[in-house]
């Protein structure tokens, strides 16, 4: 591995160094028990107490924790940010020589650029384009047609359809898949009848997509995810999904069909959209929300009954499908009392609030 | 891309053309904003004033709404089957040139059917059999003694395993998984013990499983997915489980050991159902429920509290969670004024309704 | 397939035989109908009357059940552990003939152990050790630098990234994702920043991962999935979460960044867990859970609101969102009657119980 001094992380970055600029700094580490000779940072003023124990070497703090520092540091207005870039000069996993793995199979219409790496068993079919500097692990099978910018990074066992089309910089995970058909069917006599699903994938520069995540093509249209986004491990997005810039989707989400997501939105984990809907920009949708209705103003929102233990479960689910008696035994105590019983809409179809 | 007339459409399909039966189209399109030389449908009569301005050549509709055309079009008891059947002409994903890849793997004692694809990557065991016709895409991987029936299409990294069945004309997703090991596991006195899945998958004739989705083989019998049931991404069919013919399940389903999901029944999104539990015939399952106890009658079902701007769902959940004092009071109040207090089950065990 | 004797059988698990030593067993079944020649086993109480008709040749029941058997048999402590073992006896599954095939990609300094097996199409990187004994199926691609320890079983198509550390007969299903990028991202000035994962996975002994799970690698620290932990299907784990010893956790589940488990826990199917949590040894939680908080007192633990039929959940869900108005109804009842409000805390955090 590679060392730097903290003076040339800082010129590097543009950060005003604290103490010996010629520090040696070897690779990064936590700040709690820190490891000596690695740099760590100090994002969470929480965390502040712990400047005076760390092993690091230096860290990178805030200006407000600068006096706080006991050891060398960088001060930097976001240390996470910073911490995020310098440590991109101690990972191992990025590098890689360029070439063809001899067992790679490639269509000889295929268009593989300078500097591209396609590993053993990887599968490019024809007429497909990998832009220059791209990584192609592993298994990746990459179908007709398909057009991968410049930069791309599929680990191993990625799954890009016929037709799809990534982006600059795109960063996809093992076992994702780009471009599976959209799961359209209509009723026949016989049973369900297959639509065809003539659409395709687009994927913006600089998005990353993660393990097991499926992506599926449009019907007509095309499935968009727009640049900057970040998808997790296990995400569905189904046919026609729309998924604004930079907006990010933690693990296990479901979006169903024709969905769209603004820019900038925040989707935790395991939440569940329903098909056909629009959530506007810079909304956040706590874990395991169920969204059957359109957002359409920018806020937080959240859903679901957080645990208990299961005997207190038990007895609550009791007294909620019991509301209805609740009610009745109230509004009985109403009458008597002569207090008029306000009339409640019992239509609510569930989708609305 | 080939090009056919209205009229040959119209005979191929047995639909009744209207205008002029010259009219070529070139594909299918939206009807809105739709496309010149394309062929559009309407089915659902809400977008019937798109008629008017779509740029289609032709328009497929219900005899109901044939006056409203201003197009071409072609008449249909059903627009959206025969748009998916028309559509199909021109799916360029489909088409194939039969054939070995040098760089698939195939057991000397595997029977490969005529006219059948097996791309790079692709391995197939011992004693497999592939029906005629078949595609098994890039990177598929079939264990060994499976029977994969006439006409199948494996798009890509498919896993099929041993002594798995397919039925014919299967469709099969990138990722997706049959015939994995059952999650059985007994305790030993070291920690779990592996229960052994002698069990098997067997696959019905006209079925579709989506990306990434897993079907686990049983433990004594099989897994049984019956004919025509389509499967969309990332669901899990735990071990013994049967699906019941033309069932359909969208994506992020979760179906646990020995369930029994009768015919015709639609699961939503993200549902998830307990084990050793029976669900009859054309039962209806919307998103996200949660499932715990056999629905033994068809209908429709639901659960689950829908999305609320965040501050309301927090005091929600309060208020769910006091429902014993709120209850409390108000017997207290009834007490009070001499009405009688109803005595009521706290035993509920969240499985019964 | 063997034969062995009911006499041989119990000699070698240390069980008692019933009625003729020399009964042929040719397989295992199950109790109802049984079949012939096979051994089943009775664990269930519930089932004791199937006793008397099963077609099995012998049945393995505990000592409380010998006098009830009509066939031969076998008496255990625990049937469903002593039919696991045996069972494993008649498992097709798991013989293998140790080689490494010619469509196999090993980079020249990996280190591949006697008696491995490495499938076609599979990819063993540079700097990895196969620990003797292991089986590499088709497809599977293992990284740089990554540790198998003996014994392994890597079904097919699994995925191992650089620098993974799996322990002794790990079993891993079709399409896992082992050392996947954690999704650590910091806010930039143009979108998202990539922040380096540098920490690994550190996969125990016996540990069993399910088809198409994934475990993330940490960002600076390692994930650690501990000893005898089994992971059923489509499982997400994410960065720096450690699973503690021998805990089962089923499909569908997803675990946020730096959660710990603690050992010999049970994760029902479909939970959600939220990061940064502690959940202490001996913990159940059961299927759908919304674990928000940690949970730190040994026990039983649920959440939802299960099924019901449609029409009674959506005007569940309005009394639900309508409960501020109950309680506020109840409120003038009690003012009216005298009765003194308890004052109630609406600041609830949906996190606390």
């Amino acid at each position: 591995m590679t060392t730097f001094t903290l003076g040339e992380l800082a010129s590097r970055f543009g950060l005003e160094p604290r103490g010996d600029a010629a520090t040696p700094i070897g690779g990064v580490c936590n700040l709690k028990p820190g490891k000596p000779g690695c740099l760590s940072f100090l994002s969470n003023p929480k965390y502040r107490a712990q400047l005076a124990d760390t092993q690091a070497a230096a860290v990178i703090v805030t200006p407000r924790d600068a006096a706080g520092l006991k050891t060398a540091g960088l001060v930097a207005k976001d240390p996470y940010l910073a911490y995020a870039r310098i440590a991109a000069l101690f990972d191992p996993g990025r590098a890689f020589e360029p070439g063809i793995h001899p067992a790679a199979s490639i269509d000889p219409s295929a268009d593989v650029g300078v500097g591209v790496y396609v590993g053993p068993a990887a599968v490019i079919g024809a007429g497909s384009r990998i832009g220059a500097g791209s990584f192609v692990g592993p298994g990746c099978v990459i179908g007709r047609d398909v057009e991968i910018s410049e930069g791309a990074r599929l680990v191993a066992q990625v799954h890009v359809g016929d037709r799809v089309k990534l982006g600059l910089r795109c960063q996809v995970q093992p076992g994702a898949v780009i471009g599976s058909r959209g799961f359209g069917n209509a009723r026949g006599p016989e049973g369900w009848e297959e639509v065809p699903q003539l659409g395709s994938v687009i994927v913006g520069d600089d998005v990353e997509i993660g393990a097991n995540t499926c992506i599926d093509r449009g019907a007509l249209d095309d499935t968009v995810i727009a640049r900057g986004v970040r998808l997790d491990n296990l995400i569905q997005i189904a046919h026609n999904c729309v998924i604004g810039e930079h907006t990010a989707i933690a693990a296990c989400t479901g979006i169903a069909g024709s969905t769209r997501i603004g820019a900038r939105c925040m989707i935790g984990g395991a939440a569940g959209i329903s098909g056909h809907l629009t959530i506007v920009d810079d909304v956040v949708v706590l874990g395991r929300c169920m969204v059957t209705r359109s957002l359409l103003e920018k806020g937080v929102y959240g859903s679901g009954i957080p645990v208990a233990p299961a005997r207190d479960w038990r007895k609550r689910v009791a007294r909620f499908r019991r509301l209805d008696v609740t009610e009745t035994r109230l509004s009985a105590v109403e009458k008597q009392l002569g207090i008029e019983v306000r009339k409640l809409d019992e239509g609510d179809d569930g989708g609305d609030d």
